[in-house]
């Protein structure tokens, strides 16, 4: 017999989140879910509203940005700390694209990454607006995956610049590791 | 009235290509082929043979790597390095793939990589392999986008390297034109 009020099942806090819902219809006996589950997930979760749903290209980056333990895939603490990040992302997202057509114009994109704090040269702005555009305008998907990527290389860089003079250096093999990885 | 066996018309020779057939069908009047005229391109061509077509992103990948102006399109020059390159990597693939399944295991593309020339610690391949593979199998795609990263990233590397001892410095604002443009 169980004692009531003693104590909570294990998972008992992480059930009463409504996250929790949509995590533990796609994660495995492990707790944990890949990059294609994190797709069906996120999907089911109605987080893209009246954008495209997440390609898995874009999941795959998620999963690396939050993937401390290098195992390629997202326990439950993670996957909030990720929700977290995308929503912020998608009122930015939403902000730029005033007229809901579900893409902002590459102009657009630099505003929005200026805005979030990265200092980059008008040359890389504009290297960064036509990589994640298509016929000059930029989705939601390509959007986040754009923001994974300068999050989680400028996370990188950081660590290797130690002094804070914004150079960093790096070995052939730790420079593959990390810019591959992404 | 023109001369008969006088000089050749403008891109006369491409025209003899047949390669130029397929680049000529989606190029737009300046010459060039964006992203998503690549991926048409190279589906007509059948270069994927068996393989299911390059994905947008694989596409992306293929002209960031050749893309010297940064134009964020190819010319049929590099359109015709491309279809060198990517001639070589299927040939790789194929010979892992001996049961044309289509894919082959995260163990075959670490041979693949090392057979490539690529000297990396066993974590990097690991990394690697985990990164472009779904459910532990890498598909044509996935492959080319590997080795179109590693290649480019490899090239920017040891452009920076110039002391050739395998340790490169970047400013920030580089080192995320280096790693974002790719």
């Amino acid at each position: 017999m169980a004692f009531p009020g003693y104590g909570a099942a294990p998972g008992g806090v992480a059930q009463q989140d409504p996250l929790y819902g949509y995590f533990s219809a796609v994660a495995g006996q492990d707790g944990q879910i890949s990059a294609d589950e994190l797709q069906s997930c996120l999907t089911h979760s109605g987080i893209s509203g009246s954008y495209k749903p997440f390609s898995l290209e874009t999941c795959r980056l998620m999963i690396s940005m939050l993937d401390r333990d290098m195992s390629n895939s997202l326990g439950f603490a993670e996957f909030k700390d990720l929700w977290q990040v995308l929503n912020g992302w998608k009122m930015t997202f939403a902000s730029y694209d005033r007229d809901r057509s579900g893409t902002v114009e590459g102009q657009e994109l630099q505003h929005a990454v200026a805005s979030m704090g990265y200092n980059l040269s008008p040359q890389t702005m504009n290297i960064i607006m036509k990589r994640f555009s298509s016929l000059g305008r930029i989705t939601f998907d390509d959007f986040v995956s754009c923001c994974v990527k300068l999050r989680a290389l400028t996370d990188q860089f950081q660590r290797r610049d130690t002094t804070r003079n914004g150079n960093a250096s790096f070995q052939y093999d730790d420079f593959i590791q990390v810019t591959m990885a992404i």
